[in-house]
C-alpha cells in the first residue's frame, strides 16, 4: 500500500506552512523542506501537522543545489512514496534597481525563485508522468507577468518560471500531470509583513491582506479539480486591492 | 427573512443549466432565464432542479433588450431576493472571415456575447454594491484572449466582455462585490457538439472535451473564495488540449 | 495609371490629420472622413495638404452606417483609385462606472469605436486582398489592453477592436495585406488636452505629451516595413509616462 | 568632440551584423562582441563594415562574466565614446523537454540569454542614465511571451530578459533612456538555418523568412522615435506566419 504524498518546496512560515497543512488535512503525508538553517522552524511545521493527525517530514535541503534535489526526490520516493502533489513556493523578493542591483543579488535570486523551480520540476515531473498522475502548482506573483521599477532581478526570475510552468503544462498535461501557476497579487499576512508594516492589524481586520490559509485553499481546489476541466493560471488578490 | 438567490443569465442547455443545478444545490434560489422561444426548455431546467429539492424560476427574456432587462432585475428582487450570485453565460459563436462578415451578424453577436452582459452587469452590480455583497461571474473563451482567423466577430465581443469585467472587478471589487471571468478554453460536451462533432462518444470517455457540470464547480469554488483572496480569472481546459 | 490612394477614417483635428499629412507627403492621395457636421474642419485639413502639394479629398460620413461606408470605398476606389493604406482612428472616450454607463451611451461607444472600424475593415480588407497590396492600421489605447475602473464602455469597445484587429492580420496577412493595431499610451497634444488641461505647455515643453506628428511617424514606418518583417502590434508612449 | 558610439552584444553572423551594419551607417562607431573563439569572424564583421566607410571595432567577450563585461564597458567608454546605443542581442536556443533539460544546460541557456542581458544593462543603463541619453534594445523572441513544449528552458530565460527589459525601461525611461524589447517572431535568414532547413530557398524567394537587414531597420526606427513618443516593444514577423 502506497503513502499518498505531497512535497512543499519552500515550506516557509506563512503560505507554505499553510500549503502543507492544507494537504496534510487532504490525507497527505507532507515532505516539506527549508534551507538547513530552518531545520527548527520545520520542525515545528511536521509538529504542528502530527498534532492535527497528519503526517508530515521536514528536510532540510539547498534547493538551488541538483545533486541536493535529485537525491531528496529520490529519498522520498523510496522511503515514503510516490509524490502525488508538488507545490513550489520559494520567493526571493529584493528592491533594487538595476544598477544598483549587483551581479550576485541578481543571480541568486534567479536560482531561488526560478531555477530551484527548475530543479523541481526537472526531477518531479517524469517521475508524476510515467505513473500518470499527479498535480504541481508553482507559487506566482504580481511580477510573475510584468517588470516594475525597483523589481528587476525578482520581476525577471519570477518571469521565468512563469514560462517554465507554461512549457511544463504543455508538456506534461497530456500525461495526466497538473501543471498550474497561481499568481499571489497584493501583500500577504507573513511574519515579514507583521514585522515590518505597521497597519497590517487594521488591514487584517478589513480582509485586506492575504490570509495564507485562504491562499492554501485554492492549492487544494486546483488539485481537485477533475482532469477535463483544468486551470492553468488563476489570481488571487484581496478584494480591495488595486491591480 | 430574504431568499438567497441567484440569476443565470443564459441558462442554455449545457453549461448554464449545471451553473444553475450547482447554485441550487448551494441552497440558492436560481432565477434562470433565455430567450423567450426557449421557455419550454427551461422549464425542464426549472423542474429538474425542483426535482432535487431545490429552488429556481424560469424567465424568457431577451438579454439583449434594457428596459426587459432592467425589468427582469427589477421583478426578481422584489419578488424573490436580493440577487447574491449572478452568472452572465450567453455565448453567441460564429465563424466567418471579416470580408464575409455582415455588419448584422457583427452587430448581433457583439449584442448577445457583450451587450447583454454589460445590460445584466449595469442592473446587477450596482444594487450588489448597494448591499456591500455579491459575486457576478462572466464566461469568457479562448477568443477572449485573442483573435483568431474566422472569428473576427466572437473574439471582438468576448473581449469586449473581458474587459467589461476587468473595469467591473476594479470598480465594484472595493465595495465586496466579486467580479470574476472565466475562460472557457476547449470544447465543451454540448447538445451542439454532440450533434456535430462525431468522436465525441471518444473524447468524453478519454475526459478531453469538458463536462459541464466541472465547469460549474469552479463557479461555486470563485462564489465561496474568502474576500482577502479572490481570483478574477481563471482558465479551463481538458487535460489534453493544445493551447 | 493608378492613384496611390489613403482612406484615414476618422481624421480629427489632431492624431487623424497629421497621419493624413503623412501619409499626403509620401505621395498618397488622402481621402480623409469625419463626420458631415465637421465637413468644415475637413475642408481646412484637405486645404492644408494641397497646400504643401499633396493631395486631398475629404468625405463626411458617418462611419457607424454601414450603408454609407460600402458606398464610401465604392466611390472612392471608382473615382480616385485602389486604397492602399487605410487608418482607422475614430476614438469615443467617455468616463463613467458601469452602474452610471447608459444603455445608449455604451452602445454608441461601441459603435463609434469598434463597429465603425469593424465596417471599415469589411468594406476595405476584401478589396485589398484581391489586389494581394495593402496596410490596414488601427488605432488602439490602453484601455484596449485592459479595463480599468470608468473605463468600462471604452475597454469594452478598445478590446473588442483589437481582438478584431489580431483576427484581421491572421486572415488577410498571408494575402499579403499588412494589418497592425498601434497602442496608443498617454496623453496625445490635443485640441481636448489644450482645453481641459491646464499643465499642458509644461508638457509639451517636456516631451511628456505625445506629438501627433510623431504617432504618425509610426504609421507611416509601419506601412514602409517589408512583408518579412511585419509588426502587428507597437506602443508609444512619452519617455516619462508610468505604466 | 566625443565619437557617437553603440554596443552590440552579439554580434553573430545574421540579425547581430546587421544591426551593426545598419547602426554604422547612421554614423556610429559600432563595438562589436562575441565570444573569444568567433573573433575571427567578429573581424570580418569589422572589415566589412569599414569597407562601406563606416567604424567598428571587434571585442572578444565572455559575456556572462560580470568582470569581463564592467571592464568592457569602461574600455570603450574610456577610449572610444559614450555609449549612445545599446543592443543585446544573445540568443541560446535549445530544445529538450524539463526532464531531458539537464542542470547545466537550464543554466547555460539562462546565462547566455537573460543573466548577459542582465550584465549589460547592469553595467550601461547608469552611465547613459548619467548623461541623460540613450537608447537600449533587447533582442525577444516568440518564446519571450510564452512557454512552449520543449522550450522550457528557452521560454524561461526569454521570458527573464523580458521582465527585465520592461522593469528597466520603467526605471530608466523616466531619466530619457529609451528602452525597447522587440519579438522577433518566426524564421530568421540565418546560417543556422540555411544549413538546417532545405526549403529556406524558396521561403526567401516568397519573404517567408526574416530579413536580418529588415529587422536591424526596426532597431533604427526604435532608436529615432521622439521621445514623446516611444514603443516599449513591437513584434516582427514574415507576413505569412502562423501565429
Amino acid at each position: 500500500m502506497t503513502t499518498r504524498t505531497a512535497l512543499i518546496i519552500g515550506a516557509g512560515a506563512d503560505t507554505g506552512s499553510a500549503i502543507a497543512r492544507a494537504f496534510a488535512k487532504e490525507g497527505y503525508h507532507v515532505c516539506v523542506t527549508r534551507r538547513p538553517r530552518n531545520m527548527q522552524q520545520l520542525g515545528v511545521l511536521a509538529g504542528a501537522i502530527r498534532a492535527f493527525g497528519g503526517a508530515a517530514t521536514p528536510f532540510g535541503v539547498d534547493a538551488r543545489n541538483d545533486t541536493d534535489m535529485a537525491a531528496l526526490v529520490e529519498q522520498i520516493e523510496s522511503t515514503i512514496g510516490p509524490i502525488e502533489v508538488c507545490v513550489f513556493n520559494i520567493g526571493a523578493n529584493v528592491r533594487f534597481e538595476i544598477g544598483d542591483t549587483t551581479p550576485r543579488v541578481f543571480k541568486k535570486v534567479w536560482e531561488m525563485a526560478c531555477y530551484a523551480g527548475f530543479l523541481t520540476a526537472h526531477n518531479v515531473l517524469p517521475r508524476m508522468a510515467g505513473r500518470g498522475r499527479g498535480t504541481f502548482i508553482f507559487t506566482g506573483a504580481t511580477a510573475s507577468l510584468r517588470g516594475g521599477a525597483g523589481f528587476g532581478a525578482f520581476a525577471s526570475a519570477k518571469a521565468g518560471l512563469r514560462n517554465l510552468a507554461q512549457s511544463a503544462a504543455r508538456e506534461y498535461g497530456p500525461r495526466n500531470v497538473h501543471v498550474a501557476h497561481v499568481v499571489v497579487d497584493g501583500m500577504i499576512d507573513s511574519r515579514f509583513i507583521r514585522e515590518n508594516v505597521p497597519s497590517v492589524d487594521s488591514l487584517r481586520a478589513r480582509d485586506r491582506i492575504l490570509n495564507p490559509d485562504h491562499i492554501a485553499q485554492n492549492y487544494v481546489h486546483l488539485h481537485r479539480q477533475h482532469r477535463d476541466a483544468w486551470t492553468f493560471e488563476l489570481d488571487l488578490r484581496p478584494y480591495g486591492e488595486t491591480w
